[in-house]
């Protein structure tokens, strides 16, 4: 009697913690990465009738992963590409996937000023991530970061904007403007110095909030992608997700005292939440790409 | 010299804690949501010139939830639909948006075993979740529950599988099968009893993941979700995103004991992740209307 | 040169989850828990010099919490009464320790209205835990919870207080009373129906929580431990911790709407914080079982 | 015919979030703060009567955290000082109290290699704390740090280890040796350059980590305290918990390949946890001082 059907699905292993350390001499070197692995492609019955034939397990994806660091990790884009096309050249059923990583990265300890062969500790101010999507033979690499909290203690004002009855906020000439990046990149390109290119879009990121005075997060933000575009010829998009972190200047007149800008309330919820994509005229779009990363528009 | 466009963008309020107390009677009852508002429209001039004509600010969205709230909250859906229909119908250059949801329910504390007045003790079973899209005056109604965790003891078995050389899982005739419930339902209509279909929802979840053996978790999931279909017409599709959380036989051979399925260690990661959408055969789909929605294929 | 030295100490396995099903007949049943246990005695050398005679591993000491849960696990307290015995009377270097588990709750999915015999859905209300503490022979049981969020919609008031110069808060007659209630507790017995107390103090608290008009949330908290005192002999004292959530009544007039304390704002930080301990008279005190007990004054 | 009684207690604001910004030149610095005030005294009858005359509304102690802000913040310890002093002058019945803060960095954004006078990026790698404790006219301060997160790639062993009939693990003459330190430090002075004093600590704990072979985290962590108490005389004891956080060697010999310490697989849960309290011998003890810091021994 079922008229029911399967639609879209995938399925594969979550936030493999692997490290992978080199050795090779005595300044060893470490990669840390939570790896996701997840295939597409024709698995209705396992679904339907609960027959596994064409189910590659989890747990497999997981040794896969490990068996493949052993290589080394020179990158977390390649090291998935690496991935891809292991799982999508091996079984006629699965025809495509995601791979994602997050990547924490380590500075060495400084002992009496040098830097130390083998001890760490972890940079703690963004996370790196990536994400590789295999459909057939197609590749699409998406670079990105998330947690880069910045802020501005003045340069900021948010006036001129649409008032209604529900509107009380006063307009501000001079504010503190903060929010914590989350943005995602399309490379048109499979082929790169991924590192490289991973600090340069990150410094003109920070440069891009810095450095023009903000009329409004949405302006701060296409500032920040369009920089991008413009030194990346290997990008096509960005998509950005910022939360507009409020910082309330706080009311001390009770108490007799000014407050020009100096004692800020930080506030947790709610947040201002602006999300955007920041586009290359011209380039083709690629929306399939995008589809099941999380919390971008 | 710049050839840099705005893609695809909206911005709001995010996490409005809203409690709405009704207290016509001595017996109050809470409505405890936390509420998101994005509007959609023309706001290029926004990012590109930072010009706020086209703003509404987000400090006006949290008084709108507020204000609204005032009239009460039968229901995160009929109360989103409210803000839909109020921020698209006063603006031209807001086309629509989407408006979510958290609901976190609570019971009454028993006193001398009657349910007390006005004093709740929170229920942390699993936290309701509901969203609005509104595209001009097209409005879809998103259902759905996460951190629904369930269990069971016996009764799944993983055979059958596919085997290459990254394969050391055995099979398990008898295994624990553990997973946290995170489901959308996209419902094909905006006039409905939300509440008692909500509670229908939950229960055959939860009956479709109880009664049947189970061979795979995709099949598990397929179940849940025909149950659902079966029973509610005014549903078309349901979207899940369902970890495998492991728990593994811990090996107590060493200590000269044996261990049938008597003691487990739960793993927190890595995990399985099984995502798919169970549809409706001939309904009409509508990706539009999950684009956005985090964490979903 | 060095007059460095060693102060108190200990070291242990932190957050094993096990999970023992107990399968005898079809109708199964789970017990949950996160247990942590701590060694206390003479580790100097293991500190001072590196010397490992004097160390039973870590790994060691969650291997025997996996192996004691084959035994069975009636309660936390029982559960950890087992460990302290087994690492108390093994080694004259290990004089004492700390044993701790949290214990998560599960309900029984109802399939047609009938309770399943193995399938399980998490209740999220509140988290218990137990410590139990062993120094030579001497062994103290502090059973607990925490999580367990409440609410009161009226019947709460805060008028009367001191004012100084840096006080703006308005009395309020009608106001929301909200906590997430942290407790523990310490029995003056280890021979106990260890399930139904904890059964009856939860209700108690419960009742304490919501049966009396509160004039202070100090005054509620001590109503609460009063009560609790007042039906277990079996319990010395009670130490508590509980935020004050504040509920801020929205002001609606900007926009022509009145607010008799229907529409609130669920504020995340700052929050009071009220920490108390609640004693019998005459009983004796036990600092020491207390000490490393994270956020207990 | 109640024969219960008030114990310990204290009740203040948790998780006042102030931002100072400094801004008497064109180049802004800022303090970024969570601060506590928890107040202790004659609070009786806010407890068995309801009574408020003496509570000062925690509502106060927030505002009062900001007022205090206005007067600039050189440093966490400095600020909580000037609270506690504010706090035990003024009423009789307010003898003593807590005042904690954690701190949070940032750095400058550099803009084409210069650093930008009014943006900052925070600075993840470590959160700083720092405990002011008041009793009558008595203070003492408790510097610290915690998510200082440090790993070493080989220079960690463990051997010689106690076995028993629980005991599997085999000895290691090479691992990973991972951890995040939390440390809090008594100081034995009221007047200090504690800004400097917290970048010397900090750089010392981190050189003790990296120097020397380790043959058990715990002889690491007492060589870190051994090495602050060398060269702070103004410290007289530090207390540390430290999770030894699992690296496991990935058995890759079922894919035909060695693993020398090459991949690993980093673990959640369980993990070991050290805890140990550092001294100068002869130094007075002050036991008093850290009750209710959670989490240490």
């Amino acid at each position: 009697m079922s008229n029911v059907i399967l639609g879209k699905n995938q399925y594969g292993k979550a936030e493999v913690r692997v490290v992978r350390v080199k050795r090779d001499t005595d300044r060893h070197e470490i990669a840390d990465l939570n790896v996701t692995s997840q295939l597409r492609g024709d698995f209705e019955t396992v679904h339907t009738e609960g027959d596994n034939a064409h189910c590659l397990p989890t747990d497999t994806q997981k040794n896969t992963v490990f068996a493949f660091a052993k290589k080394g990790i020179s990158s977390p884009e390649d090291f998935l590409l690496g991935l891809a096309e292991h799982f999508t050249s091996g079984w006629d059923w699965i025809t495509g996937g995601r791979w994602e990583a997050e990547q924490y990265s380590w500075d060495r300890i400084l002992v009496n000023g040098e830097e130390h062969d083998h001890s760490f500790v972890r940079n703690g101010s963004e996370t790196r991530t990536a994400v590789v999507v295999g459909d057939g033979d197609t590749r699409t690499v998406i670079g990105g970061l998330h947690s880069l909290t910045v802020l501005k203690s003045t340069g900021s004002e948010f006036v001129g904007y649409e008032k209604d009855k529900y509107t009380t906020l006063p307009e501000a000439t001079d504010r503190i403007l903060a929010t914590d990046v989350a943005v995602r990149w399309r490379y048109n390109t499979t082929d790169l110095d991924w590192n490289a290119t991973y600090d340069s879009v990150k410094a003109l990121l920070l440069e891009g909030f810095a450095e023009k005075h903000s009329t409004a997060l949405q302006q701060t933000l296409f500032q920040m992608g369009e920089k991008v575009l413009n030194a990346h010829p290997e990008i096509d998009e960005l998509k950005f997700s910022m939360p507009n972190k409020h910082h309330f200047v706080v009311d001390l007149e009770p108490f007799g005292l000014e407050n020009p800008n100096e004692v800020f309330f930080a506030a947790d919820r709610p947040y201002g939440l602006i999300e955007a994509t920041v586009q290359r005229e011209g380039a083709a779009l690629d929306e399939k790409a995008w589809e099941g990363i999380a919390g971008f528009c």
